[in-house]
Formats: C-alpha cells, sequence, structure tokens
C-alpha cells in the first residue's frame, strides 16, 4: 500500500493505523505549495483536489477521504482490531469519525489554518468549538478510548488535536481531553509516528 | 425507530433512506430555535449538541451524526439495497459520505448558512466551494448516481445541493451536478420528502 501523506497533516492518523497493523508501506510525502511528491511526482494526477491522505491499495485503487482510507486500513488488517465488524460498534466508529472529521477538522482545526480566512471569523469558529470540545469532555470522562478499545477513531482524533501546537485551540480548559492526549502521545504507535512526522517538518 | 428532523436540513436524507426503505419510522420535528421538539421535548436532552438529525433505534440507542444514521438505516434494511455491504464498494460509499459531509456539507453549505460567519469569509468559501464542485461535475459527467446505483450518498448529495435554493451556490454552472439534482429530484422518494419537508417549512 501507498500512502500520500504530508508531516502531521490528518493522513497521520493513517501511519499510526499503518503502524497499529504493523503494514507493510510505502509513505511518499506530498509538498502541499507545489502539489508534488518530494520526488517530483504530480500529485493532483493522484487526487486532484491536491488533499492528503490519499491510498493506493495493493490492487492499484486509489482512495481519498481520511474517514474512508482509516476504515479501508481497518478491514484489511483485522488483526489488529483497529475497527468493530459491524453492528452497533460500527455505528459508533461512524458515529465518531464524522463527529471528528466535521466538526473537529472541518468545523474548528481547518479554518484556523486557512491563511484566507478572516480573523473574524477563525475567532467566531473558535467559540463556537467549546461546545463541541465540551461535549468530548463530558464523553471521554472516565473513558480511555472512544470505543471500547483503541480504534481508528482514536487515531484519527489524536491527529486533530494535536493541531493545539499550531493553533490557538487550548485543550488544558478540559481535563479529560487533555488527558486522553497525553494517554495516547505515549502510545507506541503514536509516539513513533509523532516523532518520525516532527523530524520531516523540521527539514522543511 | 424515531428521526428527529428539521424541515429540508441534512436529516432530510434520513427520511429519503427510510422512504427508500419503506421502514416504519415516527418523524419528531425539532425546532432549531428553541432546542424543542414540536411536542415540546428537550431536544438537547437527546442530543445535547442540538443537531438533527438523531435517530432511536427500535432498541432504545441513541445515534447521531448523518453519516451513521445513514449507513445505519441502510444496513437495517438492506432488502433497500442503499448501501453496499462490504468491500470497495463501501470504501467508496465511505469516501463519497465523508466528501459530501466535510467539503460541501460543513466546507461551503454549512458556513453559508451561519448567520454568524462574516461575508467575506463567505465570499472566501463560495470560491474554494468551485473545485469541489468542479472535482464533482467531472465525476458526475455520465453517471446517474454516486455509485453504481442510488445509495443512501446519493439521499446526502440531494439533501446538501438542495440547499442552492437558499444561498449563493449556483450549480448550474456545473451541467453534469444540476442534471444528477434534476434527475433525482423526480425519483419517488425524493419528491416525497421535499414536498412534506417544503410543506412543513411553509408552516413555520
Amino acid at each position: 500500500m501507498d500512502l500520500y501523506f504530508s508531516p502531521l497533516a490528518c493522513s497521520m492518523a493513517s501511519r499510526i493505523a499503518l503502524y497499529e497493523a504493523n503494514a507493510p508501506a510505502r509513505f511518499i510525502e506530498v509538498d502541499g505549495k507545489t502539489g508534488r511528491t518530494l520526488d517530483g511526482e504530480n500529485f493532483l494526477a493522484v487526487n486532484p483536489l491536491g488533499f492528503v491522505p490519499v491510498i493506493r491499495t495493493d490492487d492499484g485503487e486509489v482512495v481519498t477521504e481520511n474517514a474512508a482510507i482509516l476504515q479501508y486500513i481497518a478491514d484489511r488488517f483485522p488483526d489488529a482490531a483497529l475497527a468493530p465488524r459491524g453492528g452497533m460498534a460500527r455505528t459508533r466508529l461512524h458515529q465518531w469519525l464524522s463527529f471528528i472529521s466535521t466538526e473537529l477538522h472541518k468545523g474548528l482545526f481547518g479554518p484556523l489554518f486557512d491563511p484566507k480566512m478572516p480573523e473574524a471569523a477563525k475567532a467566531h469558529l473558535l467559540e463556537k468549538g467549546d461546545s463541541r470540545l465540551a461535549h468530548l469532555n463530558t464523553y471521554l470522562t472516565g473513558r480511555e478510548f472512544l470505543l471500547d478499545s483503541f480504534s481508528v477513531a482514536d487515531a484519527y482524533l489524536f491527529t486533530v488535536l494535536n493541531w493545539k501546537i499550531a493553533t490557538p485551540v487550548d485543550i488544558k480548559k478540559w481535563p479529560a481531553v487533555e488527558a486522553y492526549y497525553t494517554h495516547l502521545a505515549e502510545r507506541p504507535s503514536i509516539a513513533r509516528a509523532l516523532s518520525e512526522e516532527h523530524a520531516l517538518m523540521r527539514k522543511k
């Protein structure tokens, strides 16, 4: 499998999932500014919208969208138990992947990273985001993971919460969210992904 | 099953899916302004974030998030064939549900409906949205549905595109998107949902 990624972008969730599954993968870094991979490949020919992550499966299928890719990895490597296989537990996985991608990623952190987004809009979204983080804080109180055990939803949520380092989102205001983040940061797959992607970021 | 909805909100996709499945359901209208159902029930006790859709399954499970609810309905009523059951076809469903919810719903139409979003931010998102709609137009050229046959992703995409009636998004610029919308509007489940929810909207 090939994973097109950019350091510390939401594609880090897929890297974490691949490490959890101990799955063989080729990691191909994309420079968001040039729209090319570090090897000079035109990434827009892979994904015309220019977003990471993208995977190319061993069958040559190109898949976009974090929620789809994470579930593909989980289902492709079932022994790693990164997603419930069906039933209400799978519905809860869908629910959390959707909440993270819509309310936190696209509704809060994404616009904060957008240099063309007016400051007044960012201030409004930061305020709006408080209710989402408060909701998450209530849910995570007394919990180690979003589901009963570690899943690709945790890989995604950790990756998104990690953007606190580059935005005004202060997760200290939500102690259960902060405890969840701190605890997950020590998980070997996550510690490794973080350290490797930070190193790549410094090289840029 | 109970479906909490507001007229013409993204919950209409779930109504369409329920009609497609000919599934028994109780439709409970939520007034977004008061946070109560029309019967006076406190909706925030059902979903603290106040969003529709929410379903309560026959087992009493409360499920939030459109992508999760739509897949729940599809899997609960498999005879209606509203979602592929697995494999790469299901991955493509995940991909489209994610694209619609992140790029179109939360990234474009949602902020256009937000009265507190500055006009400059709306103009920026409208411009950004063009690349997403152009991408969709290319994909839909020569296609009737997002997947090989009608699926819950079409119910969701139609519902989101229908917000053109209340926003400056002009889908006429994308002929394949417009043809897709016009064709789906004639589908019995969709025509019925549209007509009923328009009637409820007029009563408000």
